[in-house]
């Protein structure tokens, strides 16, 4: 039964479940910032699913990566699986700038600026209708 | 014409070349750290390859994954690829343990500590041998 993690509950707005992954919006106005959950309970390291998985699910980062870059037309993506805080299998796909705020450094440990509800809504929105 | 970018020439040292990817030791004793390079000329962003292509090179991080995690025994694998520096595709595959130098943070801007001679050989005949 997956159930998701409470932090990143809590840091995220829900987008949509693709077939493998559950797609969420990270909640920092300062990046395009999507995260997917494969909806498998327990998985930790990628490297744990079997291969056609593992597959699956880049084709997935493949979907959202190719989105964040027709919709905001990024220098660079940034994808990553990290886990050190959150144990749950998550992956990290950010759009990068070259004048976002951190750039060049990466994202995280930066200071975080919550989205206004009309601001996430509207990203939400874009998001789930390019991935019809 | 595949040709190794300056920067990771000059701060890794070379391990092996795969069928796709070369590996290489980030120069940081730190954290156990090796990089993937896809040896294909302009790649940037993993979606630019191939489907078939992107498998293999995720084939080839599972391989390097399996091997730090056999070595090391890591808490967790890291896993990324971020470009912002280093505008050539490469990916970061680093063993972490709750009591690294930098922990819980990622290990980008932290303050590098370069190996022995004696010890990137030692890693490096490790790594090598668990490829064979």
């Amino acid at each position: 039964m997956f159930k998701l993690d409470e932090t990143l509950q809590k840091d995220t707005f829900f987008i949509a479940d693709l077939k493998i992954c559950r797609v969420l919006l990270m909640n920092n106005a300062n990046f395009p910032w999507l995260i997917l959950v494969p909806k498998i309970s327990n998985a930790v390291e990628l490297l744990d699913l079997d291969f056609q998985t593992q597959c699956q699910v880049l084709q997935e980062i493949n979907i959202v990566g190719e989105i964040l870059q027709t919709t905001f037309k990024p220098y660079k993506l940034n994808i990553a699986m990290l886990g050190n805080v959150v144990r749950q299998l998550h992956i990290h796909v950010i759009a990068r700038f070259q004048d976002d705020t951190a750039f060049p450094r990466p994202v995280w440990n930066e200071a975080r600026v919550e989205y206004s509800q009309a601001e996430a809504q509207e990203i939400i929105a874009k998001i789930k209708s390019a991935l019809k």
